[in-house]
């Protein structure tokens, strides 16, 4: 009989994991052609160095974060963590293919399938991992629409971690859903700002009636992460090594593509902060740049929030108060307050430094969609296939069902569907 | 290129199929060793014949109803259907076991990844398929907290049917979402008992402000579906063909084990109706039956509607008006109103003649869960697992994890997990 009193959760089970799920994260700054700029020290501006980031994260997501190796071992513990929904589901879109009267072949890559809905536990569980053997008790986080609270809340509960969740009000009051999830789960989650923190308090302050960010949520993370040596904080996009841990979606998607005797000509991902158009799309730039492949990648973002298609490419602030390290990205602005759209977890006013400079390069390119189309597309997508899909993987669905009214050839199009939008149904009904 | 206009949804569309998909559903009805109880006309109280099922069913339906073949061929649209989701996947609760300190196994077969979330979809694909061939425009249904009344939107849209719904108006007016998605899939939904029937508003004249029941809303469903030629009736459970198509459960199930070297020694299901249970179960009652299998099965039911454990066997109407066919089952009556219990799905008077039977032949056991024990072991069972159960399902897991704390050797456990309870946290975090 297992000891349940001595075996930490962070031991792994023994469970049996499929070889499908991957043993390693890909790391696209292995075959870059140029590196990434790094991140600068707000106060001195000069490159980051492990020391500034130990406060907020512990030393492997440190080195995984400016790490240039191609392959990262996937420890064990997260791989079973995995096994409960991954490999996720490489499906062939028949029926809309059918509907849409199409030559091109359309897939999508459906990461619904997770216990919180979304591709937000692959880095969740990894995060919480690492935290968790290095001795960290508690994880601060801000949301936006839910998903990266209820994903952490998630990892946080598996591994044996405190969570306590900033979520922007606007989220917060109309998608009280999300909020249950983390707290089923054993999570604590504020409407940000909150006056629970200096930060928080400075800012209603300044607007008393504001509706939130997620920039200004981070920094009530930051802050209290900061102020407390057994709590750390985690960030649900943007980093490097965010991206790092969703890089199994790609991988996967590579593999089961390859199983088939398919390649993908084109994918499609949303973009919000990054991590799952980089997830998704990391892979496939790598075959590109490494292996002669020649899948185009196409970050399709909100045209309320086109932090790419709009955006500078500046050294900017990952938060309101200017707590974080500043990252070279494309940004609305810091203190870009984006209108409360439906799919909130693509209100962000950057984009990952890594997603950035892979536009820069010219790795992948980047598109608006309206947000009408894309629940237009979400809708006839979800009649012809019977996944809802998530508000922010309507962009995607949006730009490829385009993309496939217009092909003349078999195309191959995949879709990344980044989660499902069962929780967000009162946005569907609001357009339907 | 396909032609979208003269190509009927009904046709296959040519995806691949894996093996591990059912191609055949299992029929009890050929292994009992007394026959089931039949179902006699509401007026003259003799054995049904086709032609009185007529008016509500299609012909392939009828049949299947009474057969006793014990394979029954799946159509390939069906199986192209199914195979978005399934094989549904079977998960060794390692983290759950570790939690508890068990000597047991424990799995759990999940069917909260279909796209409506819960095992409905089994049978509500299978419904349309059959309909749609035989020239049905419309299906007419009722729901409780709203799974069956999506799964049915959602295989009307895949199968081009039109959905009309009444939900029980305590779960209408309580849990919104499961409407939206109805609506998302382009399904109507009506509170019931609602003004639009003879039924309906003989129901409200008696109590105007009762909060519903399935058997009222199955009253609405009928009357619309006998008045109109081309619309036909579906029901969520209780009859025969509802529980073969949901056999693709417990078949699965088996394969599954059966590929790790495994076997159930007990297996523990939710029972409302009976098609969750039945589709879970039947397979492996018809291997104890054929092939000298040992399966304990065992049937959790509310214990706030406890038809099983605490209602006559007798036959009685399906619904409070007396339109449909009387039934044999354990019943507390067809004017029994539950309480407003948060497993809506679990709220029916009556249960399925053929667990009913199944259980006076001792083929399987029943036991009531109270509703608190249930909610206690899905918070245990989200928190261990990350899979958080439908309120359904939870009274499954209590079973089974009574059984497991108590485990003195490694048996094995199989838990059906009928849904997810993403669309149910309210009642989490009532719980909470």
């Amino acid at each position: 009989m297992t000891d349940v009193a001595t075996t930490p959760l962070t031991e792994p089970t023994g469970a049996v994991v499929p070889s499908s799920v991957p043993t390693h994260w890909y790391n696209l700054a292995a075959d870059l052609p140029q590196p990434c700029p790094p991140a600068l020290h707000p106060g001195t501006r000069e490159p980051l160095g492990p020391d500034d980031l130990a406060p907020l994260f512990p030393m492997a997501l440190i080195l995984q974060e400016v790490s240039t190796e191609r392959w990262i071992e996937i420890p064990q513990t997260v791989r079973e963590i995995y096994a409960l929904w991954r490999p996720s589901p490489l499906i062939r879109a028949h029926r809309l293919e059918r509907a849409l009267g199409t030559s091109a072949k359309i897939f999508y890559k459906y990461e619904g399938v997770s216990p919180a809905g979304s591709h937000k536990p692959n880095t969740a569980v990894a995060q919480a991992y690492y935290n968790a053997i290095e001795g960290t008790t508690k994880l601060t986080t801000e949301t936006g629409a839910g998903q990266w609270g209820a994903s952490l809340s998630f990892a946080c509960s598996l591994l044996g971690l405190d969570c306590e969740v900033w979520q922007v009000r606007a989220s917060f009051d109309a998608k009280p859903y999300r909020r249950f999830q983390m707290e089923t789960y054993g999570g604590v989650c504020h409407p940000s700002p909150s006056d629970l923190t200096e930060s928080g308090r400075a800012m209603l302050a300044a607007d008393p009636e504001t509706t939130g960010s997620l920039g200004m949520a981070i920094s009530e993370a930051v802050e209290v992460a900061a102020g407390d040596p057994k709590a750390h904080y985690a960030l649900g996009s943007v980093l490097n090594h965010v991206l790092l841990h969703q890089s199994v979606i790609g991988t996967e998607a590579l593999a089961q593509l390859d199983e088939i005797g398919e390649t993908a000509d084109v994918v499609f991902g949303c973009a919000g902060g990054g991590s799952n158009l980089a997830g998704l799309s990391f892979p496939f730039i790598g075959r590109n740049l490494t292996a002669n492949g020649t899948t185009q990648v196409v970050a399709c973002e909100p045209a309320a929030c086109p932090s790419l298609t709009q955006g500078e490419y500046r050294y900017d602030h990952g938060d309101v108060a200017g707590l974080t390290p500043l990252l070279k990205m494309h940004t609305l602005g810091s203190d870009f307050v984006p209108p409360p759209i439906h799919a909130g977890g693509l209100r962000y006013h950057g984009m990952a430094p890594m997603v950035s400079h892979a536009l820069e390069l010219g790795l992948l390119e980047a598109i608006a969609v309206e947000q009408d189309d894309a629940f237009r597309a979400g809708v006839e997508f979800a009649r012809a296939e019977g996944m809802i899909p998530a508000p922010e993987s309507t962009h995607a669905v949006a730009g490829a069902m385009a993309r496939a009214r217009a092909a003349t050839t078999d195309e191959t199009i995949l879709i990344g569907l980044s989660g499902n939008g069962v929780l967000d149904l009162p946005s569907y009904s609001d357009y339907v």
